[in-house]
Protein backbone atom coordinates (compact mmCIF):
# COMPACT_ATOMS: atom_id res chain seq x y z
CA UNK A 1 0.00 0.00 0.00
CA UNK A 2 1.43 3.26 -0.95
CA UNK A 3 -0.47 5.50 1.86
CA UNK A 4 -0.81 3.77 5.11
CA UNK A 5 -4.88 4.34 5.41
CA UNK A 6 -5.12 3.43 8.99
CA UNK A 7 -3.70 3.21 12.70
CA UNK A 8 -1.45 0.35 12.86
CA UNK A 9 -4.24 -1.85 14.82
CA UNK A 10 -6.62 -2.04 12.34
CA UNK A 11 -3.29 -2.56 9.58
CA UNK A 12 -2.90 -5.39 12.09
CA UNK A 13 -6.38 -6.54 11.89
CA UNK A 14 -6.16 -6.74 8.37
CA UNK A 15 -2.72 -8.60 7.99
CA UNK A 16 -4.61 -11.59 10.65
CA UNK A 17 -7.78 -12.23 8.93
CA UNK A 18 -5.58 -12.49 5.50
CA UNK A 19 -4.23 -15.19 7.17
CA UNK A 20 -7.52 -17.14 7.78
CA UNK A 21 -8.13 -19.89 4.73
CA UNK A 22 -10.61 -18.41 2.13
CA UNK A 23 -9.62 -14.83 3.10
CA UNK A 24 -7.28 -13.13 0.89
CA UNK A 25 -5.91 -9.14 1.35
CA UNK A 26 -9.17 -8.02 -0.23
CA UNK A 27 -11.58 -9.57 1.62
CA UNK A 28 -9.86 -9.33 4.56
CA UNK A 29 -9.98 -5.60 4.42
CA UNK A 30 -13.32 -6.25 3.53
CA UNK A 31 -14.00 -8.08 6.65
CA UNK A 32 -12.07 -5.47 8.74
CA UNK A 33 -14.33 -2.63 7.81
CA UNK A 34 -17.59 -4.85 8.38
CA UNK A 35 -16.65 -5.82 11.51
CA UNK A 36 -15.67 -1.93 12.37
CA UNK A 37 -18.90 -1.41 11.44
CA UNK A 38 -20.82 -3.74 13.05
CA UNK A 39 -18.47 -2.92 16.61
CA UNK A 40 -21.12 -4.07 19.06
CA UNK A 41 -22.72 -7.05 17.60
CA UNK A 42 -20.32 -8.71 15.78
CA UNK A 43 -16.53 -7.30 16.52
CA UNK A 44 -17.23 -7.52 20.62
CA UNK A 45 -18.34 -11.04 20.75
CA UNK A 46 -15.98 -11.97 18.23
CA UNK A 47 -13.48 -10.82 20.30
CA UNK A 48 -14.55 -12.24 23.21
CA UNK A 49 -14.97 -15.99 21.32
CA UNK A 50 -11.81 -15.80 20.23
CA UNK A 51 -10.65 -15.21 23.51
CA UNK A 52 -13.07 -17.74 25.09
CA UNK A 53 -11.40 -20.23 22.43
CA UNK A 54 -7.45 -19.41 23.44
CA UNK A 55 -8.22 -19.87 27.18
CA UNK A 56 -10.57 -23.06 27.11
CA UNK A 57 -9.87 -25.00 23.90
CA UNK A 58 -7.52 -28.47 25.01
CA UNK A 59 -6.91 -31.53 22.66
CA UNK A 60 -8.95 -34.46 24.05
CA UNK A 61 -6.00 -37.00 25.53
CA UNK A 62 -8.44 -40.28 24.50
CA UNK A 63 -9.64 -39.20 20.79
CA UNK A 64 -7.31 -36.16 19.75
CA UNK A 65 -10.32 -34.21 18.69
CA UNK A 66 -10.62 -30.65 19.80
CA UNK A 67 -13.27 -29.08 22.05
CA UNK A 68 -13.07 -26.99 25.49
CA UNK A 69 -13.89 -30.72 27.74
CA UNK A 70 -11.00 -33.30 27.95
CA UNK A 71 -11.99 -35.90 27.14
CA UNK A 72 -14.17 -34.48 24.53
CA UNK A 73 -17.85 -34.05 23.90
CA UNK A 74 -17.91 -37.72 21.60
CA UNK A 75 -15.52 -39.39 23.58
CA UNK A 76 -17.64 -38.58 26.60
CA UNK A 77 -20.97 -39.15 25.09
CA UNK A 78 -21.89 -42.69 26.39
CA UNK A 79 -24.46 -43.42 23.99
CA UNK A 80 -22.12 -43.82 21.37
CA UNK A 81 -20.87 -47.53 19.83
CA UNK A 82 -17.55 -48.51 21.79
CA UNK A 83 -17.20 -51.21 19.36
CA UNK A 84 -16.27 -49.17 16.54
CA UNK A 85 -13.79 -47.45 16.60
CA UNK A 86 -13.24 -44.93 13.46
CA UNK A 87 -9.70 -43.59 12.42
CA UNK A 88 -9.57 -40.41 10.59
CA UNK A 89 -6.47 -38.01 9.67
CA UNK A 90 -7.36 -34.88 10.65
CA UNK A 91 -10.25 -32.85 13.40
CA UNK A 92 -11.55 -31.19 10.29
CA UNK A 93 -12.64 -34.94 8.97
CA UNK A 94 -13.84 -36.00 12.53
CA UNK A 95 -16.46 -33.24 12.18
CA UNK A 96 -17.53 -33.79 8.63
CA UNK A 97 -18.34 -37.35 9.56
CA UNK A 98 -20.34 -36.43 12.33
CA UNK A 99 -21.96 -33.60 10.27
CA UNK A 100 -23.30 -36.69 8.24
CA UNK A 101 -24.53 -38.25 11.24
CA UNK A 102 -24.71 -41.76 9.78
CA UNK A 103 -22.64 -43.41 12.53
CA UNK A 104 -22.66 -42.97 16.48
CA UNK A 105 -18.97 -44.16 17.24
CA UNK A 106 -15.65 -42.84 18.47
CA UNK A 107 -12.98 -41.27 16.68
CA UNK A 108 -9.23 -41.52 16.79
CA UNK A 109 -7.45 -38.17 15.02
CA UNK A 110 -4.24 -39.54 13.32
CA UNK A 111 -2.98 -35.65 13.16
CA UNK A 112 -2.40 -35.95 9.45
CA UNK A 113 -1.17 -39.47 6.84
CA UNK A 114 2.13 -41.51 6.15
CA UNK A 115 3.94 -39.33 3.82
CA UNK A 116 7.16 -39.99 2.83
CA UNK A 117 8.06 -37.32 0.28
CA UNK A 118 6.75 -34.76 3.05
CA UNK A 119 9.02 -36.77 5.75
CA UNK A 120 6.18 -37.52 8.10
CA UNK A 121 6.42 -40.77 9.22
CA UNK A 122 5.16 -43.43 11.82
CA UNK A 123 6.13 -42.08 14.87
CA UNK A 124 4.67 -38.10 13.80
CA UNK A 125 1.38 -39.74 13.86
CA UNK A 126 -0.74 -41.00 16.94
CA UNK A 127 -0.14 -44.92 16.13
CA UNK A 128 0.69 -45.99 19.18
CA UNK A 129 -2.41 -45.11 21.50
CA UNK A 130 -4.17 -46.34 18.13
CA UNK A 131 -3.04 -49.73 19.42
CA UNK A 132 -3.50 -49.16 22.81
CA UNK A 133 -7.34 -48.12 22.64
CA UNK A 134 -8.18 -50.78 20.10
CA UNK A 135 -6.65 -53.49 22.65
CA UNK A 136 -8.16 -51.74 25.96
CA UNK A 137 -11.40 -51.06 24.81
CA UNK A 138 -11.91 -54.21 22.96
CA UNK A 139 -13.12 -52.52 19.80
CA UNK A 140 -13.94 -54.88 17.46
CA UNK A 141 -14.03 -52.55 13.86
CA UNK A 142 -11.89 -50.41 12.63
CA UNK A 143 -13.03 -48.10 9.73
CA UNK A 144 -10.46 -46.43 8.04
CA UNK A 145 -11.78 -43.29 6.94
CA UNK A 146 -8.85 -41.52 5.74
CA UNK A 147 -8.43 -39.82 2.21
CA UNK A 148 -8.75 -41.18 -1.13
CA UNK A 149 -5.69 -40.54 -1.86
CA UNK A 150 -1.78 -41.68 -1.91
CA UNK A 151 -1.48 -41.03 1.37
CA UNK A 152 -4.65 -41.73 2.62
CA UNK A 153 -4.16 -45.63 1.64
CA UNK A 154 -0.62 -45.99 2.73
CA UNK A 155 -1.52 -45.02 6.00
CA UNK A 156 -4.62 -47.27 5.99
CA UNK A 157 -2.62 -50.13 4.37
CA UNK A 158 0.33 -49.39 7.88
CA UNK A 159 -2.28 -49.70 10.51
CA UNK A 160 -3.97 -52.73 9.08
CA UNK A 161 -0.93 -54.17 9.45
CA UNK A 162 -0.05 -52.83 12.77
CA UNK A 163 -3.45 -53.97 13.84
CA UNK A 164 -3.12 -58.02 12.13
CA UNK A 165 -2.08 -59.35 15.34
CA UNK A 166 -5.21 -57.93 17.22
CA UNK A 167 -8.76 -59.40 16.77
CA UNK A 168 -10.26 -56.42 15.32
CA UNK A 169 -12.11 -56.21 11.94
CA UNK A 170 -11.14 -53.21 9.55
CA UNK A 171 -13.13 -51.21 7.03
CA UNK A 172 -12.11 -48.60 4.70
CA UNK A 173 -15.11 -46.12 3.26
CA UNK A 174 -16.97 -47.21 -0.08
CA UNK A 175 -15.47 -45.90 -3.18
CA UNK A 176 -18.18 -44.53 -5.78
CA UNK A 177 -20.31 -42.36 -7.60
CA UNK A 178 -21.12 -38.87 -4.76
CA UNK A 179 -24.77 -38.62 -4.22
CA UNK A 180 -25.88 -35.99 -6.45
CA UNK A 181 -22.64 -36.75 -8.39
CA UNK A 182 -22.83 -37.04 -12.62
CA UNK A 183 -21.36 -39.56 -14.16
CA UNK A 184 -20.10 -37.29 -16.82
CA UNK A 185 -18.16 -35.11 -14.26
CA UNK A 186 -16.28 -37.79 -12.48
CA UNK A 187 -12.79 -39.01 -13.31
CA UNK A 188 -12.09 -42.56 -14.11
CA UNK A 189 -10.94 -43.45 -11.42
CA UNK A 190 -13.77 -43.10 -9.50
CA UNK A 191 -15.96 -44.09 -12.42
CA UNK A 192 -13.60 -47.27 -12.22
CA UNK A 193 -13.92 -48.42 -8.59
CA UNK A 194 -17.95 -48.02 -9.02
CA UNK A 195 -18.05 -50.22 -11.42
CA UNK A 196 -15.87 -52.95 -9.38
CA UNK A 197 -18.08 -52.50 -6.11
CA UNK A 198 -21.11 -52.29 -8.03
CA UNK A 199 -24.44 -53.74 -5.79
CA UNK A 200 -27.34 -55.18 -6.55
CA UNK A 201 -30.63 -52.95 -7.64
CA UNK B 1 -25.78 -30.09 12.95
CA UNK B 2 -27.55 -33.83 13.73
CA UNK B 3 -24.89 -33.57 16.53
CA UNK B 4 -23.16 -31.08 18.46
CA UNK B 5 -19.71 -31.85 17.52
CA UNK B 6 -17.68 -29.65 20.18
CA UNK B 7 -18.68 -27.40 23.17
CA UNK B 8 -20.52 -24.15 23.15
CA UNK B 9 -17.39 -22.17 22.66
CA UNK B 10 -16.39 -23.70 19.59
CA UNK B 11 -20.38 -23.96 18.03
CA UNK B 12 -20.01 -20.00 18.51
CA UNK B 13 -16.38 -18.86 16.84
CA UNK B 14 -18.05 -20.47 14.00
CA UNK B 15 -21.08 -19.01 14.13
CA UNK B 16 -19.60 -15.54 14.00
CA UNK B 17 -16.93 -16.21 11.99
CA UNK B 18 -19.74 -17.07 9.37
CA UNK B 19 -20.98 -13.64 9.39
CA UNK B 20 -17.77 -12.21 8.24
CA UNK B 21 -18.21 -11.55 4.44
CA UNK B 22 -16.41 -13.77 2.15
CA UNK B 23 -17.54 -16.48 4.79
CA UNK B 24 -19.93 -18.93 4.64
CA UNK B 25 -20.91 -21.88 7.29
CA UNK B 26 -18.53 -24.51 5.43
CA UNK B 27 -15.54 -22.13 5.13
CA UNK B 28 -15.88 -20.42 8.99
CA UNK B 29 -15.71 -24.47 9.97
CA UNK B 30 -12.45 -24.44 8.19
CA UNK B 31 -11.21 -21.26 9.53
CA UNK B 32 -12.12 -22.18 12.93
CA UNK B 33 -10.27 -25.10 13.00
CA UNK B 34 -7.20 -23.59 11.77
CA UNK B 35 -7.21 -20.16 14.22
CA UNK B 36 -7.38 -23.77 16.80
CA UNK B 37 -4.09 -25.43 15.04
CA UNK B 38 -2.38 -21.94 15.01
CA UNK B 39 -3.69 -20.68 18.92
CA UNK B 40 -0.26 -19.25 18.97
CA UNK B 41 0.43 -17.59 15.88
CA UNK B 42 -2.71 -16.42 15.18
CA UNK B 43 -6.09 -16.95 17.49
CA UNK B 44 -4.36 -15.44 20.21
CA UNK B 45 -3.05 -12.39 18.09
CA UNK B 46 -6.47 -12.36 16.69
CA UNK B 47 -8.21 -11.65 20.02
CA UNK B 48 -5.61 -9.15 21.03
CA UNK B 49 -6.20 -7.28 17.46
CA UNK B 50 -10.12 -7.61 17.99
CA UNK B 51 -9.87 -6.38 21.30
CA UNK B 52 -7.74 -3.69 20.46
CA UNK B 53 -9.61 -2.58 17.37
CA UNK B 54 -13.01 -2.94 19.65
CA UNK B 55 -11.41 -0.42 22.25
CA UNK B 56 -9.58 1.88 19.64
CA UNK B 57 -11.89 2.18 16.86
CA UNK B 58 -12.79 5.96 16.26
CA UNK B 59 -15.19 7.81 13.29
CA UNK B 60 -12.38 11.05 12.25
CA UNK B 61 -15.03 13.66 13.29
CA UNK B 62 -13.62 15.23 10.30
CA UNK B 63 -14.05 13.62 7.31
CA UNK B 64 -15.80 10.36 8.66
CA UNK B 65 -13.19 7.67 8.15
CA UNK B 66 -12.68 4.78 10.72
CA UNK B 67 -9.33 4.75 12.88
CA UNK B 68 -7.29 4.89 16.18
CA UNK B 69 -6.85 8.36 16.03
CA UNK B 70 -8.94 11.46 15.80
CA UNK B 71 -8.63 13.37 13.61
CA UNK B 72 -7.47 10.38 11.74
CA UNK B 73 -4.47 9.86 9.82
CA UNK B 74 -4.98 10.96 6.37
CA UNK B 75 -6.25 14.26 7.92
CA UNK B 76 -3.86 14.77 10.18
CA UNK B 77 -1.00 14.46 7.21
CA UNK B 78 -0.23 17.74 6.85
CA UNK B 79 1.72 17.24 3.74
CA UNK B 80 -2.13 16.54 2.05
CA UNK B 81 -3.20 18.99 -0.12
CA UNK B 82 -5.75 21.32 1.26
CA UNK B 83 -7.35 22.69 -2.37
CA UNK B 84 -9.03 19.41 -3.15
CA UNK B 85 -11.64 17.10 -1.05
CA UNK B 86 -12.70 13.86 -2.26
CA UNK B 87 -16.30 13.10 -1.74
CA UNK B 88 -16.56 8.97 -1.09
CA UNK B 89 -19.91 6.98 -0.11
CA UNK B 90 -18.36 4.40 2.24
CA UNK B 91 -14.52 4.09 4.09
CA UNK B 92 -13.84 1.13 1.68
CA UNK B 93 -14.11 3.55 -1.12
CA UNK B 94 -11.61 5.97 0.55
CA UNK B 95 -9.38 2.89 1.37
CA UNK B 96 -9.86 1.95 -2.64
CA UNK B 97 -8.56 5.60 -3.24
CA UNK B 98 -5.70 5.20 -0.94
CA UNK B 99 -4.45 2.42 -2.34
CA UNK B 100 -4.65 3.71 -5.98
CA UNK B 101 -2.37 6.51 -4.46
CA UNK B 102 -3.41 8.59 -7.48
CA UNK B 103 -3.91 11.79 -5.47
CA UNK B 104 -2.79 13.48 -1.76
CA UNK B 105 -6.25 15.26 -0.83
CA UNK B 106 -8.69 15.14 2.21
CA UNK B 107 -11.71 12.67 1.91
CA UNK B 108 -15.26 13.15 3.16
CA UNK B 109 -17.11 9.99 3.80
CA UNK B 110 -20.86 10.17 3.15
CA UNK B 111 -21.79 7.51 4.78
CA UNK B 112 -23.59 5.79 1.58
CA UNK B 113 -25.71 7.41 -1.22
CA UNK B 114 -28.86 9.09 -1.74
CA UNK B 115 -31.56 6.43 -2.35
CA UNK B 116 -35.39 7.52 -2.21
CA UNK B 117 -36.19 3.64 -2.74
CA UNK B 118 -34.55 2.38 0.49
CA UNK B 119 -35.57 5.45 2.39
CA UNK B 120 -31.92 7.25 2.38
CA UNK B 121 -32.55 11.18 2.02
CA UNK B 122 -30.14 13.85 2.38
CA UNK B 123 -30.50 13.99 6.31
CA UNK B 124 -29.06 10.72 6.62
CA UNK B 125 -25.82 11.42 4.92
CA UNK B 126 -23.16 13.87 6.07
CA UNK B 127 -23.67 16.48 3.95
CA UNK B 128 -24.02 19.75 6.07
CA UNK B 129 -20.51 19.44 7.24
CA UNK B 130 -19.66 18.46 3.87
CA UNK B 131 -20.64 22.20 2.98
CA UNK B 132 -19.05 23.73 6.59
CA UNK B 133 -15.95 21.89 5.16
CA UNK B 134 -16.03 23.63 1.93
CA UNK B 135 -16.55 27.15 2.85
CA UNK B 136 -14.66 26.95 5.98
CA UNK B 137 -10.98 25.60 4.27
CA UNK B 138 -11.86 27.51 1.18
CA UNK B 139 -12.07 24.18 -0.96
CA UNK B 140 -11.00 24.54 -4.90
CA UNK B 141 -12.10 21.73 -6.31
CA UNK B 142 -14.37 18.79 -4.89
CA UNK B 143 -14.22 15.40 -6.74
CA UNK B 144 -17.18 13.43 -6.57
CA UNK B 145 -15.82 9.88 -6.13
CA UNK B 146 -19.11 7.90 -5.92
CA UNK B 147 -20.08 4.62 -7.46
CA UNK B 148 -21.28 4.52 -11.18
CA UNK B 149 -24.65 3.63 -10.12
CA UNK B 150 -28.33 5.52 -10.07
CA UNK B 151 -28.08 5.95 -6.28
CA UNK B 152 -23.89 7.20 -6.89
CA UNK B 153 -24.87 9.70 -9.77
CA UNK B 154 -28.17 10.98 -7.80
CA UNK B 155 -26.21 11.88 -5.16
CA UNK B 156 -23.77 13.56 -7.45
CA UNK B 157 -26.09 15.85 -8.35
CA UNK B 158 -27.55 16.68 -5.13
CA UNK B 159 -24.29 17.83 -4.33
CA UNK B 160 -23.55 19.54 -7.32
CA UNK B 161 -26.67 21.41 -6.38
CA UNK B 162 -25.74 22.04 -2.86
CA UNK B 163 -22.02 23.99 -3.46
CA UNK B 164 -23.63 25.74 -6.60
CA UNK B 165 -23.64 29.18 -4.65
CA UNK B 166 -19.76 28.56 -3.54
CA UNK B 167 -17.07 29.16 -5.46
CA UNK B 168 -15.92 25.70 -5.99
CA UNK B 169 -15.12 23.53 -8.64
CA UNK B 170 -17.18 20.06 -8.76
CA UNK B 171 -15.59 17.29 -10.91
CA UNK B 172 -16.18 13.11 -10.97
CA UNK B 173 -14.71 10.45 -11.89
CA UNK B 174 -13.75 8.95 -15.69
CA UNK B 175 -15.86 6.71 -17.11
CA UNK B 176 -14.16 4.58 -19.63
CA UNK B 177 -12.55 1.03 -19.97
CA UNK B 178 -10.87 -0.64 -16.99
CA UNK B 179 -7.29 -0.85 -17.08
CA UNK B 180 -6.40 -4.42 -18.18
CA UNK B 181 -10.08 -4.75 -19.55
CA UNK B 182 -10.96 -6.42 -22.77
CA UNK B 183 -13.69 -5.17 -24.76
CA UNK B 184 -15.58 -7.86 -25.57
CA UNK B 185 -16.34 -8.74 -22.40
CA UNK B 186 -17.38 -4.77 -21.50
CA UNK B 187 -21.15 -3.82 -20.97
CA UNK B 188 -22.66 -1.58 -23.55
CA UNK B 189 -22.92 1.48 -21.42
CA UNK B 190 -18.87 1.67 -20.24
CA UNK B 191 -17.85 0.78 -24.08
CA UNK B 192 -20.29 3.85 -25.01
CA UNK B 193 -18.85 6.24 -22.14
CA UNK B 194 -15.49 5.36 -23.51
CA UNK B 195 -15.71 6.25 -26.78
CA UNK B 196 -17.59 9.95 -25.81
CA UNK B 197 -15.14 10.41 -23.50
CA UNK B 198 -11.95 9.14 -26.23
CA UNK B 199 -8.86 11.13 -25.78
CA UNK B 200 -5.91 12.04 -28.61
CA UNK B 201 -3.46 9.29 -28.90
Amino acid sequence: MAERVAGPEIERLIQLLARLPGLGPRSARRAALHLIRKREELLGPLADALQAAREKILTCTVCGNVDTCDPCTVCGDDRRDRDTLVVVETVADLWALERAAALRARYHVLGGALSPLDGVGPKDLNLASLVDRVEADRVKEVILAVNATVDGQTTAHYITDLLAHLNVKTTRLAHGVPVGGELDYLDEGTLAAAIRSRTDF
